[in-house]
């Protein structure tokens, strides 16, 4: 196949494919909900502008419905094969930043991602939350302040990442928890805990939107990262990753979540290397440090 | 909900947008399939442009999420919501309308629908395609011509139809065959049979694509209508409906099938009134006349 260079559209054709959106974006004028009708309508012109631009044939309209056919079945309670499908498109990352916009100084937010579980285990600072799942130690540490450099205490702060093998917790078992926590930050605004350094995984792809990817020849690998949320009374919760420096994967991150200010040096240290709690590791550790600074609540 | 009139939108916040949409296009780049590419690089851009025309929450995006998980595990070999969906948004008309362009005198197109089955009886002309499907009996005639007004003999017509509940044979049984048949046109490009005046009806509306219709104002209900499929060496084959005039349905026409030159006259004779081919018909009966114009094979 090659690209279409289509023939040109008559007036006549034109006027056919004219008078059918407008009877499709006036199908929803009884609509009661404002909001809701300005969704469908918005919905149906991009809908239909994308499949005038390319000339959708009757064999890719098919295509289509067979991909969203096969998706809805690979879904179930643990596998999201059209979140993965709104991920791989940026789409969700686009939602992400229209409602979490730019403010200042405050820190960037990036993809929720599939694997945040409520309930996570609350550690104190300086504890670890790897709770056993295998990895290299991290220590990670920062300050969380509001856009001012006011130091925020007792900011909830949700750590969960992937484990050496690039698997969650959830993933070998609905109800383990490893590899993820919560602590709270000090009244100075730090906080600091170990954890493990991230190493890049691939999306599940052995659905549909894995063939999708593989067919438009793209890698279905996460740049490496660790997974915050952090809220505060007064400010806008923020849902973020880190992601370290020199990630190979880096902004081919298959899902986009990868942006420069989350970009952090997760410095390597040698074997023996004093740990800044005298915690004994056994060969190679890391250490990161990430400030945190969150928007007023409605920026 | 109102209509959100959101705030002007910062330069910052523009170039972050924009550069998200920059990179999911470029994530295509090595794409081997010129085609592919084009396609999904026109998704990804419309796609983005609707989410941030609309400035989508994330509640609506969690919903929109939910609307195809329910869309997907309702859908199975006999009930196709994806292709419901893509109906009521218009979506399968456009297809049509980009693949059946506008050609001179010739007949236009419309949607396929879910009910088309392989393997209809044959009839010769002037027998009845109905088997027994409970409605009104209604005598079809016309011809199969060319755009130049020559007759084009031997077209394979066929013909298929709701029952006057509403409903497809294969709605009550998949091995089921009444009012549905294939018939050849003569000689001189006639052809005429029995078969049922179409009634509305609603399209399977118990899913999340019922919902949404509700939810937004709409009538589940189609047009009344007989579907016609006409093929013949050399010509695009033509597939189509034709909608009887009077019709309260009418242009409201849940999947915007409905097109004026497809609009006939159903005229109803009244009981005892002599039949075409001299068949005795217990009450009214209709008759209608639907010339059919085949574009060139290409066109």
């Amino acid at each position: 196949m090659t690209t279409t260079e289509h023939a040109p559209i008559s007036p006549e054709q034109q006027a056919v494919e004219d008078r059918l959106v407008r009877n499709v974006v006036s199908s929803f004028d009884e609509c009661g909900n404002p909001r809701l009708q300005q969704v469908m309508v918005s919905l149906v012109r991009h809908l239909h502008a994308f499949i005038r631009d390319v000339r959708l044939t009757d064999d890719e309209w098919s295509a289509a419905i067979d991909f969203l056919t096969r998706a809805g079945h690979i879904t179930d309670d643990v596998r999201q094969e059209f979140i993965l499908l709104s991920d791989v498109l940026g789409a969700s990352m686009q939602t992400i930043n229209i409602n979490n916009t730019a403010y200042e100084n405050a820190t960037e937010a990036t993809v929720f991602g599939p694997f945040f579980v409520d309930g996570s285990p609350e550690i104190n600072n300086g504890e670890d939350m790897s709770f056993g799942a295998p990895g290299e130690p991290c220590w990670v540490e920062g300050t969380v302040t509001d856009t001012t450099g006011n130091p925020l205490a007792g900011a909830k702060i949700e750590v969960w990442e992937a484990d050496e093998d690039g698997m969650y917790d959830v993933q070998y078992d609905v109800g383990k928890r490893a590899a993820r926590a919560h602590l709270f930050s000090e009244p100075d605004g730090s906080y600091r805990f170990w954890g493990l350094t991230p190493t890049p995984y691939p999306i599940p792809d052995d659905g549909p939107v894995g063939q999708m990817l593989t067919a438009v020849g793209r890698s279905p690998l996460r740049a490496a990262h660790l997974h915050f949320m952090v809220t505060h009374d007064g400010h806008r919760t923020l849902v973020t990753h880190i992601f370290p420096t020199g990630d190979p994967i880096g902004k081919k991150d298959t899902v986009f979540g990868v942006k420069d200010s989350l970009i952090k040096d997760f410095a390597t240290q040698p074997a023996g290397t004093p740990t800044p709690d005298g915690r004994d590791v056994d060969g190679t550790w890391s250490r990161v440090r990430f400030d945190i600074v969150l928007a007023p609540e409605g920026a």
